[in-house]
């Protein structure tokens, strides 16, 4: 029982991450893929500069890549992946949902629109029936779906497992891989024997969508979360794993040990792509660490480690691979999810 | 009027610092340079496996290595600087303190001991009057004042122009250069395409030096700063030059404009090697970066950038050169204030 | 129909590589690890810092490690693989081999020795008949067969092929990543940001090595290719990957196109390790690129191209895994050959 | 007796470069600084993303930009470098020549045409005369001078050295910096843990600029060097410094040490930005390395090292800082000269 899918900018980074994860999907049928006017017409293997370390699956390779219409995609086609950058996604995804498709996009626009689920199916699956409102409002026969930007995913689940203690406030510094701005987005002289403090957009991102994604459903809508959420972003030389330092304070005492056993214990999620334990954490204090980390799970499990007491609460670090759970692997779980739940 | 110093441990990593620096200095006369036993009696050039990106001075080329024993420095050497590992300096300092020697040591043991002032020249000059304390204490003609670790020095600057406000808790998370780890202290292996979440020892030492700096001196001890201080240590990919995320919560409010002005006119000191302004701020939010700004001030200034109001406080970034301002340079300007306060 | 076997220096880089190959291994069954006098008796969890980004494999990981001598390996085990400090390979291969032992070794030592063969299955397997000649002098009733050094494998698969020509000369210049030094052998001061141009040892490997991989045995003993070869070897800031630079002049002309042919259809071998096509040959200008081919063929595989025509010849460009198909991938593959052979 | 001068492309990396060099210059004084349409009318300082380890200069903070038109150049300016882009040089190069304008530039266009002088000072200043033959043929006023691309002026000065002995033929491979692509020529995701071996259009620069330097001018036109060269060029994760790997055949044989002399005393100019020595040569097999080299004789001296026999000649290694002797400081150093030889 296989579901057909396309890529909306299938060329690009994440794109590339798309078809190398739905090359052994289990359910998950490569129909389509799209990207910009120039690169239609062409065969995949001539439109994209194919960059991830596996080759291109033939089959992929020889397909023709359409425009970003739904003119081009097949209707038979059920599911669409989104990786088109904010501004094209913003003016494209509403044509494809008033055709009736039901899109899974990993694109920033929209994600804290009060009718968007926005959504990491281990830690808010019931944020879906959110699509309901949706439709309402839009009239729109398809379904819009995000998931979270890849600094706050890496964050979001050990701080799902901490809630249960009441959190109030979290300090976030965040150490990300040079991926995270797509394969042109950091030059080289820039960041090497470097380092930038600041990524455009980044600490609102971590600090609204962190809130969205632990707040309640009510319905109708979606309450945030009380807690306050404050981030610094840097960017390092580092290609793949965003590596987190998070400083928490919870309205009930938690020891580092009843920490570390909350995110341990925290549930997985029953799809093809979640990894069998959410959160790995290490005893090891120098762990988890981007190149020895990222890929655990097929690069789809949160790492943690470095628990300790501090005067106001809890410190600890976390890590993803951000273009896998943090991307590509995000928005292709939505996609598991929303088949799951018969939105598909 | 040149004052003649000699260097223990002059040939690793900050050794060849200390040289560099003293190559152009206006009052100090490098007269002796001491190393291991397997060292001593070789020439510098032959001892040292020189890696700074300047030429090594002739003259020092030329001098003969002692080891690192009293009878190896010559009697008129008025002041000597530390860098030993801080094993070895535990081991030997008190030696030359016996002997009379005034010691500004880099190495990080006795930091925290209740008679020795651990010094920022521009922060607490005042704490150097504790050495009446440990003379009376230990018995010692000479004089041993520490400087803090690089990690410290980096962020305790801009806290200090801050404490006007009222300063109660400062989480920081850092992102350190491998130079503050030795020549050897951090593998190509560990750290490319990496980071490291844990530094041994380095949260404790910016948790409680910090206290000690920002401490007040009551003329026989140092009362610590009651601020909370919790740390985050990571290592990255860069050579030199130590950024840091500050979140800080002060008893006044006080709006980003407000600290960034007590930054800029915080006050520097009149020693040779202090920069003209202490604490640069840059608008852009994206510097200060290592590789770009590292070298402000010959090494010796503090760039601050990114202040923004946080729900709690405040957050920022700064940064300095851990070799220069964080080590070598930081020993030197404690040298300096002991010749200008008289007790060399 | 399994084959019990061993590693000799079972924890270090090489070691660790080693382990992860055989963890999928068709026929080879691990059954002894050992390593230096103080892992003796510790699990290999303990003993060794685990560095390869995938776990220790579960059994491996409680197994006990043995002191390096034949006392602690089982009598049941067939083959040994080595992945020693040459110094230490010196002294105690011999001990393994007086005991019967078969060793496929990737230690330096002894690979030009007359009665050792040095082999790449796929370019000179019938080396391995210097076995006869070995015992008949040194007494053994084990054997000793080497793989050549990670620069020299990434390059002579490329030679043979082109040696239908007539080789006459090779210059070479390598781009040698750092886990070719194992895992402390570079540090991060010395490589970030750098280059290194010179190797202790390594040009002497390429030069002599490469002679007689593509020597000829004559029942008693190879004669050296006559050809002259040059090599400058250079390390650079890359973790896996071997790229040469090759320069090459043959007797007879021969084009671009008739040396991308002649390397593509140099064929491989029919053992487990082996790669299905021994060297992919790229169009594109700008591959093999150490990030992104490395992992061909598991590691296995030979990259080149760039192929172009000079005044004097040929000039091309080839990669290979150092630590997979440049060492614990030749010693596994020697191992099949001995194995597929009858010498186990 | 100062010489006004200005910058065509100004605010790129080259010319950061050439400010930087400008602000100490003993006798040119930076009057115009031009860049694209966009950046006219801007102050330096707003038009520029400034990103040289120094301040801007304050004064050349305020600057002007002009558009790169002769109309926004002052008319007593008296001396142009370039450093545009090779299209946009082809284009307005000969608007400035025909107005009159002594051009030095660092672009590559026409830098193998017959009647333009591609001139190193230390090296062919006497092709300079070819500026006779230009004003013949084209009718201009003005006269334009080439440097060479730095790949091949890091190399071309220990030709010059051995060309006594007789050079016949040239191998040599690169290991080149990023920076020489400009500041967003190679991404991070393209040279992080990797290295590209391919460089458009770079192999055939030095295998004609090389014979075109060491050439002899007749009077006429340059006759190029008999010798053969045959190149390979690669990119590296450095940010500044080309070091290069060079095999040389000689007519006469020539021991090691005797390069080595021939190229310590390879005799300098006397000109404001020449080296005390051209040449620098290390005994040290592990030298010259890029970081550690780069900033001998304030980037304009050469550094060689390694040198080593084969058995058809010699090999070696050089390096050179490759935006300033390799860009930058190339042509400040054909201005001076151009000052010296009474064309300015």
């Amino acid at each position: 029982m296989s579901v057909r899918v396309g890529i909306l900018g299938a060329t690009g980074a994440v794109g590339q991450r798309f078809i190398q994860l739905l090359d052994d999907h289990p359910t998950f049928e490569l129909a389509a893929v799209t990207a910009s006017e120039e690169s239609a017409g062409k065969t995949y293997r001539e439109a994209a500069k194919w960059r991830v370390n596996t080759p291109i699956p033939d089959d992929v390779a020889e397909m023709t890549v359409g425009a970003t219409t739904p003119d081009d995609v097949p209707d038979d086609v059920d599911l669409l992946f989104s990786s088109l950058p904010s501004g094209a996604a913003a003016e494209v995804e509403p044509d494809f949902l008033e055709e009736g498709y039901v899109v899974s996009s990993n694109s920033s626009n929209d994600r804290m629109a009060p009718d968007v689920p926005l959504t990491i199916p281990e830690i808010n699956p019931g944020h879906l029936d959110l699509i309901e409102v949706q439709r309402d409002e839009r009239g729109w026969d398809g379904a819009l779906v995000k998931n979270p930007n890849c600094s706050t995913i890496t964050m979001v689940p050990t701080l799902a497992a901490l809630d249960q203690f009441g959190l109030e406030s979290v300090q976030v510094s965040t150490l990300q891989a040079v991926s995270g701005a797509g394969y042109s987005g950091v030059t080289s002289m820039e960041i090497i024997d470097n380092a930038i403090p600041h990524i455009g957009g980044e600490e609102e991102k971590m600090e609204t969508e962190s809130r969205k994604l632990l707040g309640t459903f009510d319905g109708t809508g979606v309450d945030l979360h009380g807690m306050d959420v404050a981030a610094s972003c840097n960017r390092i030389p580092t290609l793949d794993g965003h590596l987190e330092n998070v400083f928490a304070e919870t309205e009930e005492d938690v020891s580092p040990e009843e920490a570390a056993a909350a995110m341990r214990e925290y549930p997985s999620a029953d799809l093809p792509s979640s990894p069998d334990q959410l959160i790995h954490v290490f005893e090891d204090l120098e762990r988890p660490q981007p190149r020895l980390d990222r890929e655990r799970g097929d690069g789809m499990q949160i790492s943690a480690g470095g628990l300790q007491e501090t005067e106001a609460g809890l410190k600890y670090n976390c890590l993803a691979h951000n273009t896998i759970r943090g991307a590509a692997g995000a928005s292709l779980l939505n996609g598991e999810l929303l088949v799951e739940e018969g939105w598909v």
